[in-house]
C-alpha cells in the first residue's frame, strides 16, 4: 500500500517557492492541490528566515534578477544547513549566458536534493554540447536514444549528489545508480506553459513529506503524468486552458491507491 | 432593498492594486467580474499619480521589494490625501521579520480604510504572541474563542481607526463599536491561493461605491462567502481550480437580491 | 485558401516577450495555443540574447521599472537589428506621465513592426488630448467616430511606420496606406483582464509566421475576435472566468477554415 499523498495530507508541508511569474499562481495552485503549503518570496532579506521555517525549498530559474539570484543563494545555505529538502528547477538555462552562470554558481555553493529538468536543460548542466530553443527541449536533443539521457541524468546525479529527472516523453529518474523510466502523462502537457514548474513543486512536496528522496521523487513524477492522463480524458474536445485546470483538478483528487493503478514505470 | 453591488456596476471605480504577483491576475479579474476597473502598479514613481486618480486604493504585504514598499508608502499618503479609501492586507507578517517592520511603518505612517487579514496576521498587528504557518493561520489561533477574536479585532480596530475584518471559518467585521459575524462561505476557500487577497480587493471595490465603510465592509465579506456557497453547489466533484473559476464566475453573476437572499450574519 | 494559422503550427516561432505580470501567464498560454512559443524575460543582461534568438519581441509597457524599461530597449534595438518583428502595447499610456515617456523614448529609438492600443492609448501616442481611465479607454474617446479614429491609427503609422491597430468594439487596422475595419469580437471581450495584451501577442506569433505584415495583423485581429464569439457561444450562462478559459480555448482549437468562414472585416 502506497501512502506518499497520505503522507503530504497528513504533514502539510510549507513549500518556500523562489519561482517566475509566469506560473507562479499554477506553483501555488498545485502545492494546495497535493495537500502543501505554498509560500512564496524571493526577495533575499527575508528568504533565510523563510526557508528554515519551511519544510521543503524550490528553486526555479525563470526568474534571475540580482536580488531574486541573491534570494536563492541565501534560501539554498538556509535549506542546506537545516537539512530542508530542495528541488531545483534550471529553467532555460540554454537560453543565454547568465543563467547558466547562476546555475553553475548554484551548484557550485549547495546541494540540491533533486534536480529537474528538460533533456536540453539537463545536458547543459553535464557540461555537453546543446542548444535549447527557449523554455523547450530541442528537436535534436529531444532524439538521443534513451539510454544516453539516461546516462546523462547519471552523471548529473554524480556530480552533484542529487536525484535527477530528465522531463519528456519518457521520464527518466535516476539517484546515479539505481534508475526508473516513467511512462505515464499525456502530450497535452507540451501544450500550457508551466507542467514542469508544476512537476517541480509536487516533487518538494512529495520528498518533503516522505523520507526515501529516490521513491519519493519516483511517485510525484508519476503523480504528474497520471494526472496528465486524467486531465486529457477529461478534456471534451476542449482547449490547453481547460486542460490546465482538470490538471490541477486532478492533482486535488489524486490519491494513493488510483497512483497504484495507473503507474507505469519500470527501473533501467 | 440592498444596492450594494449596484452602486459598483453605476460608478464603475478604478482600483488602485499594490499586491503579489501570485494572485494578481485573480484580483484583477474579481475586481472587473464586481464592476470596478482594476489598475495594477507597485512602480514607485507613478504611484502619487496613479492612486490620485483613483477610487480606492489595495496594499497587499505579498511582494515587500523595497521600491514597492515605497509605492506603498507613497500611494497610502495619496489616498490620505485626497480622501481615497484603502485597504491593507497583511499578508504572511508573521512569517518573517521586515514584513512586521514594514506592516508597523505603514499603520503609523497613514491610515487605512479598512484592514483585513486571518486570525494570525491581526494577533500580530496588536502586538500579541502568535506563530503563524506562512501565509495561512496557526492552527492554535484558529481555535481561540470567537468572542476573544472579536476582542483582538475591536483593539485593533480602535489602535487604527479602521474597519478590522478576520477571516475564518467565522469572520469577524468590526469598527471597534459594532461588530458583525458573517457565516457564509466554503471549506473549499481554503484550497486555492489568493482567497484572502480576492476578498481584499472586493472590500476596496465595496467601500469605494457606498458611504457606509463598515456596512459595505460586511456586505462585500457576505459577498465572498455567498460566492463561495455557489461556487461549491457548482463544483460536481472537480478540484480547487474549477472551484476558482467557479468562485470568480460567481462574483461576476452576483446581484444584491442574492446578496439579500444568501446573507448569514448577525451583530455580536 | 488562408494558411495564417497553419503558418505559425509550422513554423512554431519563438516569441519574447517583456509583458506585465497581471496576465503573463495568458500570454504565454495564448502563444502555446496558437502555435508559437513563449519565452518571457525583462531581465535586461540576457534581452539582447533573448531576443536575437526569437522570432518575434512583444514590448508590453504594464510594467515599467528602470531595468524592465533597459530591457525593452535592447531588445527592441536587437530585433531592429536583426530583421525580427516586434509588437509594441502602450498600456495605460494616459495614466501617468513615466509611461507616456517611456513609450515616447521607445518609438523614438527604434521601430515596431505593429503598435496595438485601444482608442486612448494611441491617441496619447499621436499627441492628442485625451484622458484615459487607467487601463481602459475614457468614454469620451470611444465616441470618436470611426472616421476619426481611422485618421488617428493613420497618422501613427505614418509617424511610425508601424502597421497600427486600435481596438474597440469595431477594430482598426492600418498600415497608413490600406485601412481595415474588423467587427468581429463579442462585448465579453472587455470583462476579463488581459484581452488587449492577448492579442498583442497574438500578433507578434501571425507576424513571425506570415510575410505580409498589415494582412498577418489583420488575421490576428480576426482570430482574436471570432475566438471570442465562439467563447460567447460556449459561456452557458457563466461569468468572466470561464469566458477566459473558453477564450484561450478557442485559439488552441482555432483554423484557416474557421477564420474564413466567420471574419467580418471590410476596407475602408
Amino acid at each position: 500500500m502506497l501512502n506518499f499523498i497520505q503522507n503530504i495530507k497528513e504533514k502539510n508541508p510549507m513549500i518556500h517557492c523562489i519561482t517566475n511569474y509566469v506560473t507562479i499562481n499554477d506553483v501555488a495552485n498545485i502545492l494546495i492541490a497535493c495537500g502543501a503549503s505554498p509560500i512564496m518570496s524571493d526577495y533575499s532579506k527575508e528568504c533565510e528566515e523563510l526557508t528554515s521555517i519551511s519544510d521543503g525549498l524550490v528553486i526555479n530559474l525563470g526568474n534571475i534578477y540580482p536580488d531574486v539570484v541573491e534570494a536563492m543563494k541565501i534560501s539554498l545555505k538556509s535549506a542546506n544547513t537545516n537539512n530542508i529538502v530542495s528541488v531545483f528547477d534550471p529553467v532555460a538555462i540554454g537560453a543565454t549566458k547568465p543563467r547558466k552562470k547562476i546555475a553553475f554558481e548554484l551548484l557550485k555553493e549547495g546541494k540540491f536534493s533533486v534536480i529537474r529538468g528538460n533533456i536540453s536543460e539537463i545536458k547543459n548542466l553535464v557540461g555537453l554540447n546543446t542548444k535549447s530553443k527557449g523554455v523547450d527541449a530541442s528537436k535534436s536533443d529531444a532524439k538521443d536514444s534513451l539510454e544516453d539521457k539516461v546516462e546523462i541524468a547519471k552523471t548529473l546525479s554524480r556530480n552533484t549528489g542529487s536525484v535527477v529527472v530528465i522531463s519528456g516523453a519518457k521520464d527518466i529518474i535516476t539517484n546515479g545508480d539505481i534508475s526508473y523510466i516513467c511512462e505515464n502523462g499525456d502530450e497535452m502537457m507540451k501544450n500550457i506553459t508551466g507542467s514542469g514548474c508544476i512537476l517541480t513543486a509536487l516533487i518538494a512536496a512529495f520528498i518533503a513529506s516522505n523520507n526515501n528522496i529516490l521513491e519519493a521523487t519516483l511517485m510525484a513524477v508519476i503523480t504528474s503524468g497520471v494526472a496528465g492522463e486524467f486531465a486529457k480524458n477529461m478534456l471534451n474536445n476542449r482547449g490547453n486552458l481547460t486542460f490546465r485546470e482538470n490538471f490541477i483538478d486532478e492533482i486535488f483528487l489524486m490519491n494513493d491507491d488510483k497512483i497504484s493503478k495507473f503507474a507505469k514505470f519500470y527501473e533501467i
